[in-house]
């Protein structure tokens, strides 16, 4: 098979390592906006060329768009233009509905595959790509319905070969699920890292008294603006009611711990603690990771 | 050296372990109200008998405090009180002002020294003990004038047999730091985890659409209410301020999201990953952990 991998940055690279190393690549053209992202890619053996989107996609057999989410939508409508019959569009985007609104009506819509790949770090770009970047985690396709069996076949048994578990849902139940479960808690570390960063102006205090638990809440600071600023567009509505909620927990929590209420305050605590049962399942999900 | 620590947790526990390993101390006393605990850390061979503390301390040379902060400040007068000349107690509570002024006009106060290892996970209990917690944390030892050279000695030896990097501190300045690099992250993850489980009653939709991030983010959700709701209320003030300035930041982010200014919202998440740098500092300094 034929793979036009557009955005070799983390995700789209790490797909295009794996679907190499698995055999299931025999050849991958890039497609990357970015010049150093396209040499980058060259240099790391990531994809066996680069070339513009127009003649990558008469030579391809899927076409994996891992872009930002804005571009996804602006390039999605172009290339199922251009896809000759038979041949098949995914996407790996964070958000998914304006994404299959994009292409609702359009023909040839039954050869687009609505993806999202539950994977990802905080590092991007083509340098931090690597092949087991998938390998037990959960691929999401949307509005299943809406695409061939033969699209949905191929996206699958692609799936299946990088070694990810599958799950099924509407692309509006999507992104209000994720809101919560992603994009909040991006929202809630970033907030964190400017918070601190504005208090403690003198880094080396934060070297010395913050541990690994202030490393752990705050990871997800280091992600990509230029990733993340079309998902809070794309899921506005779902990230402001989620953010909503977060804030007057916050507030409610504050009253708490001003009033002194330690009752009170060990009760939501164990209420939060509940959060333990769902890491053991998202631990056991990923085999430990 | 005869040791007596009291809260066989994971902290005390840890310290008895790490102790033990490397043959400073010749006996290990524990003392725990919680008789499970008690029974626990014998089984484990954390401590070489369980005694209570009024019988301990006449045996002891170290007197280590590693209860929840609120016991803490109430025990150590009364350790002082009954500590004989030339024996030490130092603490490890996450708070230090409250704890220091507890026995600030004590006779005794200076065979006391006020610790903080920044060292933890979001277990608790004898059983999340192990001996290599310290290694390559910091030890932030505090109002250090106000020990003696000897208590002082005996405590900067101890923690350079953990291998713990030292930090030196006044209280006032520890607890207003610790509650933006530490407390902070404690309840935004606490109020995360109880966000998500509200709005994601069924688990299995949490297992399937959480990845590392969430995980990641949401990890101190698990930690301890018993541990945190007094230290809660031993650094209200700072923590109270802290949240704030976290809860006003997360309300001008919620506006720009709200008004689809991505250029804003790219400004925010660049100054955050500005926290890159200090975390890449956090894990030098634990070599690379």
């Amino acid at each position: 098979m034929k793979i036009t991998v557009v955005g070799v940055g983390l995700l789209g690279g790490s797909l295009a390592l794996q679907a190499r190393e698995k055999g299931v690549a025999k050849r991958i053209i890039g497609v990357d906006a970015n010049p150093e992202n396209a040499d980058k890619a060259l240099e790391l053996g990531i994809v066996d060329e680069m070339a513009s989107l127009e003649d990558a996609i008469p030579l391809t057999d899927l076409v994996v768009l891992a872009t930002p989410v804005n571009v996804i939508s602006g390039l999605l409508p172009r290339v199922l233009d251009a896809l000759p019959d038979g041949k098949v569009v995914m996407d790996l985007g964070s958000t998914k509905e304006i994404i299959c609104r994009s292409v609702e009506n359009h023909p040839r819509r039954r050869q687009y595959v609505a993806a999202h790949p539950i994977a990802g770090t905080e590092n991007s770009g083509p340098a931090a790509a690597f092949s087991g970047l998938f390998k037990r985690k959960t691929m999401i396709l949307c509005d299943q319905e809406k695409s061939s069996n033969a699209a949905l076949n191929l996206v699958v048994s692609l799936a299946q070969t990088l070694e990810m578990r599958l799950s099924f849902m509407n692309s509006v139940e999507h992104d209000r699920h994720l809101a919560y479960v992603s994009h909040l808690s991006h929202i809630s570390s970033f907030a964190l890292g400017v918070t601190v960063l504005e208090k403690e102006k003198d880094e080396s205090t934060i070297f010395d008294m913050a541990g690994s638990g202030f490393s752990s809440t705050v990871r997800l600071a280091k992600s990509s603006p230029d990733m993340w600023a079309p998902i809070f567009t794309q899921n506005t509505e779902n990230i402001s009611r989620a953010l909503d909620a977060y804030i007057k927990r916050l507030q409610r929590f504050k009253e708490v711990i001003d009033g002194q209420d330690e009752a009170r305050a060990r009760e939501i605590m164990h209420q939060a603690n509940e959060i333990r049962r769902v890491l053991q399942g998202i631990d056991v999900k990923m085999g430990g990771l």
